[in-house]
């Protein structure tokens, strides 16, 4: 009898055909029904011989969809690990992020960018340019008032409208009046922020975590306490139970559960559901920021983590930004039992928003034509990350590990042997090129062997020639314990 | 030898003219030097004439242009009484000013408004709404990428050049980089107080002061030192300075120096200068808003305090939400020495503005066209400001006192008889007339029998009928002690 494993002579099977070219990149692999049936093997071999090819970073599953074979170059290229879920966790109570950052900005300033790969955000030809600028040509000659008469309350009644209608899509059911239209997601977060918790407050985030999320804590007086959170599922439910435990003063929970920054990971639906009433039953402010929740692939957005809850123990903040407006910072929120105190703290620290913007992007937001848009900028987004990706996987060093996300525009990548980040980002940028460091996603220094890349810029022959020059700084650059995360 | 002091005949002889019409009202009295010429009394004399005319109500002075006969009925009204400089200083920790300021805002939307005497803003009518349309929309169209593509940091520059000339006028010199643009002064007084207190801390403002500022201290959660302040020479630095002996712990000051909301008054040059070097020599750091600075009626505006700062100590906030555009919430601020905090806190908090109203600003602010605007504007409410003090003085209650201040557009009243600012707030909402009660100006309940009006409406006959109908209310309204502040 074969000593080999049954599951081992199934997975070696396809691995050949793999690798011969029979399965091409990107097919569909048979499913595991199909297997079982073809093979004559158990379900549970069937699955093993999958999640061993998937281990061999050969193939890859996309939820809803089954296993597909991985582009050639991508082949062998393994995905981002799995945290530890027993790392310590620390909250620091100052935390120099915004040191980081501001040395980030300076640093960027001083050099000329000839390809940004560090900013998350798509380019400027993304985005509905004219179609925006003719909504506001037309509220401006339909309104002439409107820039000098009185804001209105907490937003816009037809951005507010036209927001509540557009929230269904994401499983949540909102009136007008529940919706404070804020400066940007981020002023949306400070106001969470500031209703649930205070200067001295322990508040649990995912790690890594984008650093805008840290800093906003660090100006607070916050302290982020770093909850582990898988590249694949997002912030690990058990670990921030485990938290709770240990720190009882938690007093909320930020968490970004579609495309997160920088993971690009989605919470599975059975995970959101747990999340909300894990924090519902400890009595722990749920925060859920959204903003890249509408860049998935397949148009079909994922539930907010707010649609499954029932006690208004979730505050969603979202923003346009990212999906229609960079240059417009705006962002909307729904405060759920804090309604009120958000309201009062939004009048306090800013009044309402002006109305030119709200009524051009409700006009705009309200029309099919944001549809169109949303369409196009997935279907961009999908097809630069794939040129990304496969660029990212020809040309870093073997040992690189790379998570492919299937929305939004951020991939994440592990450098082997511990090379730095900041090495990296400086060399890169002294000849042009931005990208952003691992070491700004946490207040630790767990992450500054990775770098964030963002697929947002149009995949030209100059951007391919930068990926290739990033991979050979990344080579070249130094490991500081070689071999350890292989 | 008559009883009577030489200094009471001679106010006695120019009583009788100012009371036959000789010396029509609003006409200038003699200089107080051609009055030591031509009765050959001493400077002294002559003065104490001018200040008992002054006392009676008969004549009011003017900074740099002496004194002045009052209008005809407002002569025999007195100005508003000096405050008792030995009044308890107490700082509430919890102050519930939000509370009353729902209230209040609840109550103005469940009436329909016909007349507003309440907002401290010009009717849209007074700004230039079609030049910054034109502006808004030339913008659009020379700088089609102004809505999608990242905003530039602190601020747009030309914005901030612009306002940088424009603080020449104000005795400041800033170079550009040294401005942040915020969303109008309400978030530069947020920046402010957290670059420089935490929540515990105590700061001092003016009494009585506007509720906004009062609303940011609370949800800051810091504490409310109300300092006694003049109406005619704005915050006391006598009292002031006294309370920082009393409270050593005093973080910061918070002054409106110029047309203070809501008295109107203007600190004298020399207090200014004081105020400065008092909080410098306390480490006290001093904010200052200069929202009305520009509403001056002579087309000079005041100093700001900022002006004889030579140590940083001065943050400066200012808007252009009463001067230019009430619609588009723009301000801006100068950090002194804690300008790196407050560009960190700006960016955690909400980001840089969008940069379409700040480019359509800067071409606005930079053309003559803005001051031929500030020129109107300042007319405007001049007259608007006589007229209604006029009628105000003609339907009020005996024993009303008012001051009326020479810029911006609000009006101080104090009630006799100590009636209750809410019932008559109430009674005439109930009639479509919107007002302030007093007692919004202050974490106490000392100004409950005040009122503020705002001129910021064209003088229409509705207004003027607003008005007697107001004076009936207030004639008619319970009061609480008689007599007592007579």
């Amino acid at each position: 009898m074969d000593a080999q494993p049954l599951y081992q002579r199934l997975a070696d099977h396809y691995r050949r055909a793999i690798q011969s070219g029979v399965l091409a990149p990107a097919e569909r692999m048979p499913s595991v029904r199909s297997l079982v049936r073809t093979h004559r093997v158990s379900l549970s071999t069937a699955l093993q011989a999958c999640r061993q090819l998937e281990d061999d970073g050969l193939i890859e599953a996309r939820p809803r969809s089954g296993y597909f074979v991985r582009p050639r170059h991508r082949a062998g290229m393994l995905p981002a690990q799995e945290p530890d879920l027993k790392q310590p966790l620390d909250p620091a109570s100052y935390v120099g992020i915004h040191d980081r950052v501001s040395d980030f900005i300076a640093q960027c300033e001083r050099h000329a960018t000839s390809v940004d790969l560090g900013l998350a955000s798509a380019s400027p030809a993304h985005y509905p340019a004219d179609a925006l600028k003719q909504a506001m040509i037309r509220t401006l000659r339909g309104q002439p008032d409107i820039l000098v008469k009185r804001v209105p309350p907490l937003g816009h009644p037809e951005l507010r409208s036209v927001l509540a209608r557009r929230a269904l899509d994401l499983g949540m059911n909102l009136a007008p009046d529940e919706i404070v239209v804020t400066h940007g997601c981020i002023e949306a977060l400070n106001l969470a922020l500031r209703a649930v918790a205070r200067p001295g407050d322990t508040v649990a985030v995912e790690s890594p975590v984008y650093f805008g999320l840290l800093q906003v804590l660090e100006s607070l007086g916050m302290r982020a306490l770093e909850v582990p959170t898988s590249p694949q599922r997002g912030l690990s439910v058990d670990a921030l139970e485990l938290a709770m435990q240990t720190h009882p003063h938690l007093r909320a929970v930020v968490v970004v559960p579609n495309f997160q920054n920088p993971l690009g990971c989605v919470m599975p639906d059975t995970e959101k559901a747990r999340l909300v009433t894990l924090c519902e039953r400890h009595q722990v402010a749920l925060i859920e920021d959204d903003t890249y929740g509408m860049l998935c692939d397949d148009n079909q957005p994922q539930p907010a983590v707010k649609s499954w809850d029932r006690t208004g123990n979730v505050i969603y903040c979202a923003s346009m930004h990212k999906t229609l407006a960079p240059g417009m910072r705006l962002g909307w929120m729904t405060g759920g039992r804090w309604s009120s105190r958000i309201a009062m703290l939004k009048f306090a620290q800013s009044r309402p928003n002006e109305p030119l913007a709200q009524a051009a992007v409700a006009e705009y937001m309200g029309s099919k034509a944001y549809d169109r848009h949303l369409a196009r900028l997935r279907r961009q987004l999908k097809a630069q990350r794939e040129l990304l990706a496969e660029a990212i996987a020809r040309h870093f060093p073997a040992g690189t590990r790379l998570n492919v996300p299937e929305g939004s525009m951020l991939l994440w990548i592990e450098m082997p042997g511990q090379r730095s980040s900041m090495q990296v980002f400086e060399q890169a940028l002294s000849q042009g090129i931005r990208i952003a460091p691992g070491i700004m996603f946490s207040n630790s220094d767990r992450y500054s062997h990775f770098l964030r890349l963002s697929c947002g810029s149009a995949h030209t022959p100059e951007l391919a020639q930068a990926v290739r020059t990033l991979g050979g700084i990344v080579a070249a650059a130094d490991e500081k314990r070689s071999g350890v995360t292989n």
